[in-house]
């Protein structure tokens, strides 16, 4: 595609976003910086742009083949690309396989217990907030998403994490948890956006449990970018 | 009844629970200490046990007479109460009508906001963790429930709005929200249990929005006893 990158509409922790000359399309921007826990931990990483944009690109243009249609439109550069257009949803749809950060801190359950069966939680996209774990009945009233638009969005997160969990048990990594995000498009349909990447993964050696995701941050587990450089030669990158 | 009153089970923060000479039946002695944020503010208030023991009598009484059963036996004296023993399942059922308290902080909603329609919260029932908000998923999770059982819980929770509010409204008092414990009998039966009370209700006068509940003592709002007198007299106690 033949785009050209114009003003800057929105800086995020992790990404910048651009307009461009098509209505329909923007342009990101990988930053090279990680924050955690709600922005209160925060550095600049060397090449963590590029390795979640290149993870990013990848995992989406397999959901593609696979047929779950996402915002993702072209890898321009290792650090750019272009996605179509969507409003997002405020909130934060995470799936948990296993047992791990905060479902652990707040129930009390050892990290790394395997559930039988995976569930969705939502939260409540809002910084103020510190992004809080919400009920649907909250998600009414709070008029995040419509109720066929909360049940499309765990339908299309179901298909992800049974995708998701063949990408990376094909190349020796337990998927853990991750967290998605969706958007409405300019017809109104519910498509995935944002990323998929170490940094919004739970992603661990099948055999050591070595955590290969943003958790080497938060924790001081050791180099970032070692651990997402292992997660892009697995899934075939470089 | 005549029950002879046994050793002491077990001492919470409002409540002493003993044993009687009757296996299925416990007494009760309402206490004057008054506990806020997870115990963190204390306060022995003389008269408070009494209220809260008349009140919930009452109450109780009026929902046996609408046909849902629950724990409450007898009311034996002013401050103690024979209840029907149960094993108390470990979630806080909380009703709200009308935004307030804890989901007008995590969820940035003005105090005083009407829902459309009641909600239905769980609380995982555990002081180290805080009682945090769960999930029905969690609620599977942690075995606090059964899938039933919950359904069940909902259902009784449902009556209970509904006979609450018009034995409210018929003293001019506005139900904001409350918090009900249910508990399994010897035969596996769900059964309301706990108390309900203006340490569980937030009540708010009709003309006035005066709150007469708890939150004065959370809130240093005034005399509790006062506030809590209030709500006994309009409900045609002394």
């Amino acid at each position: 595609m033949n785009i050209v990158k114009n003003e800057l509409l929105y800086e995020g922790k992790a990404k910048k976003i651009y307009l461009t000359d098509d209505d329909n399309t923007l342009f990101v921007e990988y930053k090279d910086s990680a924050t955690a826990f709600n922005g209160e931990k925060k550095a600049e990483i060397d090449g963590k742009g590029r390795l979640n944009n290149e993870i990013s690109s990848l995992i989406f243009t397999r959901l593609h083949e696979k047929g779950i249609n996402n915002h993702f439109v072209e890898r321009i550069s290792e650090t750019e690309q272009l996605i179509k257009k969507v409003t997002i949803i405020p909130l934060e749809v995470v799936v948990r396989n296993v047992v791990a950060g905060s479902m652990s801190k707040r129930l009390g359950i050892p990290e790394g217990t395997e559930l039988e069966q995976p569930i969705i939680e939502f939260y409540y996209k809002d910084d103020a907030l510190g992004d809080p774990l919400i009920t649907e009945d909250h998600i009414r009233i709070l008029n995040a998403a419509e109720p066929e638009q909360v049940e499309k969005i765990k339908s299309i997160t179901r298909q992800v994490n049974e995708e998701l969990q063949t990408i990376f048990a094909a190349c020796g990594v337990r998927l853990i948890d991750f967290k998605l995000e969706f958007g409405r498009d300019k017809d109104g349909e519910v498509l995935l956006a944002d990323e998929i990447s170490p940094d919004t993964c739970r992603l661990w050696d099948k055999e050591t449990n070595e955590k290969l995701d943003k958790d080497v941050f938060r924790r001081n587990l050791g180099g970032l970018t070692d651990a997402y450089e292992e997660i892009f030669k697995r899934l075939g990158g470089m």
